[in-house]
């Protein structure tokens, strides 16, 4: 990792921009996809953020997301509304919704918004750290873009890795972020497990039998398994029935695989929202507990070998900080589709 | 436990109202505190029902809980709310959260009502319930009791199984109750492991150096292990901040073991939310949709010797149906210790 190359934020962004307005969003869009996407990698997100740039303008230009999606709330109340996506980039929609679900907050305490119509939004965390600015709590769920997970004793993944995501504002420590899949692990982990020709752990998943599957070029055959057993399957439904059944979007055997069908509108569903403090506390107070309880946690007693406790989100805000000062890593396989694709579009490419 | 003794439940009823009143509860608040108790022991909680009754009354007796409370909201928005308990039985601040969260969330969409000096209010699912038969999707979150659980790596249990419960209508199925700590094993397994002398299985809990621990008798010696590694205690956290914190409520440190110190007041924190339906569909859309979905999944493949799958809340269901039926199972032990404490406080005991 140490020895990737490295782009600044601002380069990264300019060439995701012109990338997105070349397979024909409209520059402000393709100016906030921009922004939201190199957020991702600037957080750690390596998963979530650039590397699906190909990806999203394979949708785009196959049909299966709009590129100039009249994005509306289709029902509004004080603390909630539905928005409709218009089969538009999530991250487009999401945004929306998440300034929608603060602007509620302020009026009236909570504000929560759902979204139907949408598509893969990018790393859960994007939106709820959206509040925090507003001293407020931010919460995300969201139903994942493909089916890894079968229910607790079943065979056949009629769910996802459905993200959750909460943000609590601290006054001088970083935020706490909570980002997280109901899965052991992440699927793209299995990818580069696969990719270097690794074993995985008994207990990320199961072969058709129930038993444990732990070589990662066998992945098509298995399943990723729930975090606590029947908990994290009971998980995945309850975050799909919030951010998909409640919204109209799709959940369970509706749901899409944005890989395997570009050219197919998803229907995905997420929500965010987003709690004033002020309605509880005085924020300054609040901030002030966070941090006292973060500290008492880094400061704990550790286990024998363990180096230091981390918070949750802290690992990520580190990455942030060094990586805004010194640059997205760039491993070879992402600068050369990125290539490809600055190309295809006949986009200049990468600084 | 077939060969338990039944109580039906409406003389379990009147045998609990009773004790409390004996204990100085005024009359409506002790019939409230028995039908919820009740209702515990109904859906199969037996760990957070009337087997908690001998506590309770310890502490009331003690001066660890306000027998006569003066339940107020103190902080009051359009859409959230915070009521401070003045130390009465969590059971009874937290129905009055839920009612307060269900009228909000009918003028606004949406409702969160946050509680501090509270107290144990029984299982989480008691009360993200309640706004079910308002076409409401309802949550709780919960400060544990006592602190059981140290941050991911360390040895210092600043952290309790902190209980988030989501309860979801649906039209002809069982409404989907998912009501979870986020550990593996909820600390009354382990007791109950150390009664009958039976090995812990690898992954409930481990000792000081980080070794599994699976002697549940040396379960002091040893901490509970989160489900999904530092996922669990991720959940446990921010579940601690949403319940105590940003209530004014105990987390970390300040966390009072109600178990051990019964003569102090515990601080305790919970929020519960109401999400009503038809802001986002009519309600009948969603319960239908909620059925499809838990038909798939009842009816999806199955692993090899599993005979059904479940939904989260589904055998909770069957208990309450079964048990308000033929009566709530009264193990020998549990009816000695209701005749005891009839005995000590001169009421009269189970029929």
């Amino acid at each position: 990792m140490t020895t990737d190359s490295r782009i600044a934020a601002p380069h990264l962004a300019a060439f995701v921009g012109r990338t997105f307005a070349a397979a024909g969003v409209p520059e402000a869009d393709a100016k906030i996809l921009a922004e939201l996407m190199v957020e991702a990698d600037l957080r750690g997100s390596d998963t979530h953020g650039v590397i699906r740039l190909p990806l999203y303008v394979r949708r785009i230009r196959a049909g299966g997301v709009n590129s100039k999606p009249n994005i509306r709330v289709v029902s509004d109340r004080p603390s909630a509304a539905l928005i409709d996506g218009d089969n538009g980039m999530g991250h487009l929609v999401m945004r929306r919704a998440a300034q929608l679900a603060v602007e509620k907050a302020q009026k009236t305490g909570i504000g929560w918004v759902g979204a139907r119509m949408s598509n893969h939004a990018g790393p859960a965390a994007l939106y709820a750290t959206m509040p925090l600015q507003h001293d407020m709590i931010g919460l995300y769920f969201a139903v994942g873009s493909n089916n890894h997970l079968p229910p607790w004793g079943g065979s056949e993944t009629l769910l996802g890795t459905n993200p959750m995501a909460v943000a609590v504002p601290a006054h001088d420590e970083p935020p706490v972020v909570l980002d997280m899949a109901p899965t052991v692990a992440a699927y793209g982990k299995v990818r580069l497990k696969a990719q270097r020709g690794e074993p995985m752990p008994v207990g990320w998943m199961i072969d058709r039998d129930g038993k444990p599957l732990t070589d990662a070029k066998r992945a098509d055959e298995g399943y990723l398994l729930p975090i606590g057993d029947y908990k994290g399957y009971g998980l995945s439904l309850i975050i799909g029935i919030l951010a998909g059944a409640l919204n109209g979007a799709a959940l369970g055997r509706d749901v899409v695989d944005f890989v395997k069908e570009t050219a197919k509108p998803t229907n995905t569903g997420h929500a965010v929202a987003a709690i004033a403090v002020e309605a509880f506390m005085p924020p300054a107070a609040f901030k002030r507990a966070v941090d006292a309880v973060v500290r008492d946690i880094r400061n704990s007693r550790r286990l024998p070998d363990v180096e230091r406790i981390f918070l949750p989100g802290e690992q990520s805000h580190a990455k942030f900080l060094e990586r805004r000062a010194n640059g997205v890593p760039m491993p070879k396989p992402l600068r050369e589709s990125l290539d490809a694709l600055a190309r295809e579009l006949n986009v200049a490419p990468l600084e």
